[in-house]
């Protein structure tokens, strides 16, 4: 009896290993992770590392969902920007709310991050955190992609949300670690990726106690970007990740960060948009995503590069369903 | 062979929950906490929570562990001056330096928590996160409590252990959220409390990424006490907790936080330091853990106030291979 039970749940487990990373096609990134995972969780290896110390962290803009034309949180902020208009009649002149306004998404974009902080701190604060994440709620569920015309979380990457589950079936604790909004992503990326919201880490607005309820100010806090990201993981996760992955620049000093861990084996991957026909292509001269020092730089380190066009057998989930 | 099995692990299930809580005594506090924690993970009860929003949070000096005479990570500061000393020879003639090394300890309490923040700054910044985790594991694995003459980590609370143990048992995530460094807790309270680093919140200090590492900063960053309680879990957790445990009127804010919780049935606790013999005993006029404004509160809100001195058994992990 017991060796029938124990033939099914070896069965069973061979089968889902067979599963793994389904949309991946076989290829260098592919097997790069699996080799990865099989030698860091082999007790008997040389490699193997501790699960309390199976930490790796995601970006999530172009990593895990796409962030063209610009990043998804500039289209709720700018939904925010009209629909606050009635009690900011004064936006009409002033920018960069005219622009928005307007519709004038060049005159929007040249504002930079710049803009995009404005924007954000005139949209994003004023009420507490419970009443913003209904707002992101109601967003997220209704608002459609300007291009491709679906839900903004149909847009995740169905490649990335299969590496999540396999690192996590391998006792890996997933982490986003994103240059937006730790508030605006927690309310939806936790049931879509399977985060829980204290593995969420991104960037901060200020906020006070008050009254019983956190209330939202408008004041930058902290930028988990570039250099912020190593910051932020510090605070939040208190030690160096053992796998990072990213897709820009901005994810560079992260990546490193967790190449430098002294105690493990490590793995950096950065997903590199290739594919111009079913999402965007691009790298080193983007204004969004730019992707130049981290390409040479992981290039000669032998970081994980993955070719989305030609390693990815679909982009989307809604792909699958066809 | 089924029904033997599913006999056998209903036995070992019943047996380990008679096992819960053992060094507490019958009484109000151990009855609040099991009919909470029985209603709440009764999928028939109208007062049950998902798991994924069962998140109980832990102040740490005074409600994990002893706080006495003065909190325990002052000791750890003490100790920095003097081995830094021969690189500093101006603090003989500095306050609050002076007092340190004199051994003045009624000047330096005098110096309050400026004092203390002075003394954090200058000895636990300058080097790297990982120089300083080092340096912090030497020290809690060597140095010992001036009057108990036992290592500062023996002086943690037994029946809180149970506890913690009690609610990870059934699915609570357990957080700490203390006024305490948070880089002085996680090197040591990860396995002490078998809470993960990434769920240890505590006042920090600032760092920068530069060359590949985490550097110690001397500014302070975050005030992780009083309302700055509320706000570390708003970022760290980023949802209210359902259970909040403290000692102080410096956990009120996070209790009543708590309280807020508008989703669910909640639960808050205070140890309420009753022992003159086996630990201290201390509330309303206390430099150290005043508890004050709470008990009232407390009080009159059915909070669950524990009297140690008759609900605990025994207050140590020692007192139980006597």
């Amino acid at each position: 009896m017991f060796r029938i039970l124990l033939s099914l749940i070896l069965l069973l487990s061979l089968s889902q290993a067979q599963e793994n990373l389904v949309s991946w096609n076989d290829g260098k990134s592919k097997s790069n992770i699996i080799s990865y995972v099989n030698a860091v969780t082999d007790v008997n290896s040389s490699d193997f590392i501790p699960v309390v110390d199976r930490i790796a962290v995601f970006d999530n803009d172009g990593t895990l969902w796409s962030e063209r034309p610009v990043y998804f949180q500039f289209y709720f902020a700018m939904d925010r920007v009209k629909a606050l208009l009635p009690q900011h009649p004064e936006w009409k002149s002033t920018q960069p709310f005219k622009a928005v306004i307007e519709g004038n998404m060049k005159e929007v974009i040249k504002g930079g991050k710049k803009g995009l902080l404005e924007l954000i701190m005139a949209t994003h604060t004023g009420m507490s955190d419970e009443e913003f994440d209904a707002i992101v709620i109601d967003w997220i569920k209704t608002a459609k992609h300007p291009t491709k015309n679906v839900p903004y979380t149909d847009l995740v990457f169905q490649p990335m949300l299969e590496l999540l589950e396999y690192l996590r079936a391998n006792d890996f604790k997933t982490f986003i670690v994103s240059g937006g909004g730790i508030d605006f992503m927690r309310p939806w990326a936790s049931e879509v990726y399977g985060i829980p919201t204290n593995q969420i880490i991104g960037s901060t607005l200020s906020v006070k106690y008050e009254n019983g309820k956190i209330i939202r100010v408008p004041n930058s806090n902290t930028i988990n970007d570039k250099e912020g990201k190593p910051v932020g993981i510090h605070y939040h996760i208190g030690k160096r990740p053992v796998a990072a992955f990213g897709n820009s620049d901005g994810d560079f000093a992260m990546m490193e960060y967790t190449e430098g861990n002294k105690k493990y084996k490590t793995l950096q991957l950065y997903v590199h948009h290739t594919d111009d026909k079913r999402e965007w292509a691009y790298d080193r001269k983007s204004h969004i995503g730019k992707l130049d020092k981290g390409l040479d730089y992981g290039k000669e380190h032998n970081w994980t590069i993955v070719d989305m066009k030609n390693e990815w057998k679909v982009i989307y989930p809604f792909e699958l369903k066809k």
